[in-house]
């Protein structure tokens, strides 16, 4: 099944828009997790075993497996096979941010597509589309592209201005335009201002949209969910990384936050 | 010492502004090395020990190895155990082109600069300063953060025009004027257009430029070291990746580089 289909289905299957992200941090793990050989994968386990059930998508953020080398390496591995054998309905999103000239991107395309397996990647559009292509030509997985993000210091390349237009609308407008000639584009899409939301909303249609910047990075689940869904009450992926896996109770965190994203979804 | 300082001095001792690029993907290598059971360790400790007396630098590509996974990584280790106890006089480049938000981006941070050890990191300016701090507060490694780069896409966004200045002249001025605060920046800058080149180098003082696109992107070592060079007949790190190391003879392919490049740096 094409990534882009596997998050449609499974939007109504658990009736979720959330993302859990596996930010597993080996320095934040609770202690509990550190004695065993491969803490990330055990504690990883434990969150997915947890939050499942309201889960869309889990997002894994490549930094926090890279830091601990090879055997990082290995406990994503784990972890992305847990994912296939329990929970093959659920989208894995491999955070990596990549973005690199072409025979550079091809290595990294089948990295995270052909040898770990993932449905989508976020991508930088820095480079342009052809630092992308090897990306996006896997017309079955999806190409998450950066467009607004939700940083502070973001708004120094991102807000500059051609002619009127900022350059996160040039980039929205040039994948929803050019880059998707697959059908196979998202974007992160910042939920710090609902405005901008809203605007990208518009020049997207019906394109999914990955939102970081809630819960920790404090976006607000109602403007958000207001300004960002597509016609079909659909078309987010709502993330949420240290606030759900670093909770006391992450499936109650999790619940909460799926219940949450549905009321204002279905208001 | 200084990742900056370590650069100036190997370009003094070696005479050179040369870097080997490790681009040591699997799938290129010759047949002799694939029989043993790491074959890019053993791959790039022949081409070190053919290349190294004429190289400022060794830049290893991430993408190259993540593509091998577990097995991979510890081939990176590997070979940068080999540079540290035998060159570690030799610039050490990662070239991963991360760039995200603060908390993933130390973890990367941590990843490449203290769990693997490099001088420089590649990263890419699309996220903000903020994205690229973590990085930045290593003062004692070097961050070479992507302006202009050599893909042919590269122009869509890189050359979108603020008022009368493209967005690669508004990073070059930015990371000069403000990122630049522990003076441990360079630049990712194309050598495709001596132009820019020159525009560059004049916008960026005395700052280092690592510049792609020489061999097999088909820049011009005149006209790039024409352009690039600065006061010192320095500042300028010229790579080559599969020009050399699948070249048939790599040594002969290295020294002749790095003496055509100091044929037109001294004319």
């Amino acid at each position: 099944m094409r990534a882009v289909d596997k998050y449609k289905a499974r939007v109504e299957a658990a009736n979720s828009l959330l993302c859990v992200g596996l930010d597993s941090d080996t320095q934040e793990l609770p202690a509990r997790f550190l004695a065993g050989e491969l803490p990330q994968w055990s504690f990883n386990r434990h969150i997915i075993n947890a939050t499942a059930q309201y889960a869309v998508a889990f997002k894994i953020n490549m930094a926090f497996y890279e830091s601990e080398g090879a055997d990082g390496w290995r406990q994503l591995e784990r972890t992305l096979a847990y994912l296939r054998e329990r929970h093959p309905d659920i989208l894995q999103i491999c955070d990596a941010k990549r973005g690199d000239i072409g025979n550079t991107s091809a290595a990294y395309a089948r990295a995270i597509f052909d040898a770990l397996g993932f449905d989508a990647v976020t991508l930088n559009p820095y480079l342009g589309r052809d630092a992308l292509q090897p990306f996006l030509d896997y017309e079955d997985r999806a190409c998450i592209i950066l467009c607004r993000t939700s940083n502070p210091g973001s708004a120094a390349l991102q807000n500059l201005r051609f002619g009127d237009r900022p350059l996160w609308r040039i980039v929205a407008e040039m994948v929803a335009s050019e880059w998707n000639e697959n059908g196979n584009c998202m974007l992160v899409a910042s939920g710090r201002d609902p405005a901008e939301m809203a605007q990208i909303r518009a020049i997207v249609g019906e394109l999914t949209l990955l939102v970081p910047g809630i819960g920790a990075q404090g976006g607000d689940v109602k403007a958000t969910v207001g300004a960002g869904l597509n016609r079909e009450k659909g078309g987010l992926i709502i993330n949420s990384s240290r606030g759900i896996i670093f909770a006391d109770d992450p499936a109650n965190a999790a619940r909460a936050l799926r219940d949450t994203i549905n009321h204002f979804r279905f208001a």
